[in-house]
């Protein structure tokens, strides 16, 4: 028997673009790197207030480079990333409560679907510019999942209770104790040392402090399944 | 005879750690990879002012984060980066501007000598918290990095000429102009195209778009010599 796997938490938002990068960038890894890699639906716009940041594309001109710089990593890491046409009402505006909260449920309810509806959410927002704010929306992405349509009202449902509302705050303030200013963000747990890494562009340091390879964004058992 | 180098320009102040991070990489791929890459000294300040932006340590919780990412970067490029005890004094308030002169003057005098003399700067200020806004500071950076303390004291004279300063200026506004609203910037001229990618975590997007090889931060050449 190997080592056992060291704890990555995942803490990531689909309203995030980088969370969506950094997200498939471990999922990938998980059966390569000795890891648990543990997926955490956290609410960017808690994070946000509790730091006192601001969204980066509120200044004009990072806005105009985060467009490029999404797009560019996008065909980099293989994700079929596209900004939404109008980007302040869908990210600024319409904000991602019900989904994140939709999410919640599912990883109190049914863990093992997490990942593919957390996908299928960023599908829709990220990629082909849909509403994930109605129900009907949220329901959409759920089945797409593969998830019955019965489980997914029900967890819809269970979306609005104190139990699912209060662990989505929990995880929001997590977030925040670990150092959170925006999302995503991956604590890994190493030997009883603790290390925030801010952004999807720490996965090289991180493989560097896991003592793991770093193969790029694709590595190679995930392209040769592309 | 193989195709032309593609042209990078590093766009960088000594007073942006992260810049002192992507110029060691570029420092060390120049060579590896088929490219001309253009060394610019450049004022940070001169960005923050005219893209609106605001340094990211001026947020408690970014400051806190950035000091443990540098020092984790650091160790991973390998590159002997320490943050100065009095960050606000050393890097808010005094600033770089007779350091970034001297540079521009090395750039147009002696330009073989510019990656050098930036080095032992970032030496002074980034790894060993000494000054760098006093003349016999610039001075002694200079003969460390090999300059003769005659030419160093000649340029360090040119530094205040209106050749030198408007040379910083332009050099600033170009910056500006490729969209900076910080440092270090890189932009490569591709066939036509020029993309402009911020920070040092963008380096194994700059090999993809070059058709190059990323072999971390220290590639085996590289790290035979260390």
């Amino acid at each position: 028997m190997g080592p056992l796997p060291r704890t990555l938490e995942l803490f990531y938002d689909v309203l995030s673009p980088y969370s969506w990068l950094g997200f498939e960038i471990l999922c990938r890894y998980k059966n390569i790197w000795n890891i648990r890699l543990q997926l955490r639906p956290t609410l960017i716009a808690g994070i946000m207030k509790d730091s006192g940041n601001k969204p980066p594309a509120m200044l004009p001109r990072k806005a105009k480079y985060l467009t490029n710089d999404i797009q560019l990593l996008g065909q980099h890491i293989q994700v079929p990333i596209q900004f939404p046409k109008d980007f302040f009402s869908v990210i600024l505006e319409k904000g991602s409560l019900s989904a994140m909260r939709f999410l919640t449920a599912v990883n109190l309810e049914q863990p093992e679907m997490l990942e593919k509806v957390s996908r299928e959410l960023w599908m829709r927002v990220w990629s082909r510019d849909e509403d994930i704010t109605e129900p009907q929306n949220i329901l959409a992405a759920a089945e797409k999942a593969g998830m019955s349509i019965e489980k997914a009202r029900a967890l819809l449902e269970k979306s609005s209770t104190p139990q699912v509302k209060n662990q989505l705050k929990e995880t929001t303030d997590a977030a925040c104790k670990y150092g959170a200013f925006g999302l995503p963000v991956t604590v890994a747990h190493l030997d009883g040392q603790t290390h925030m890494l801010f952004g999807s562009d720490r996965m090289e340091l991180l493989a560097h402090l896991l003592g793991e390879k770093w193969m790029g964004p694709v590595p190679p058992a995930v392209s040769a399944r592309l």
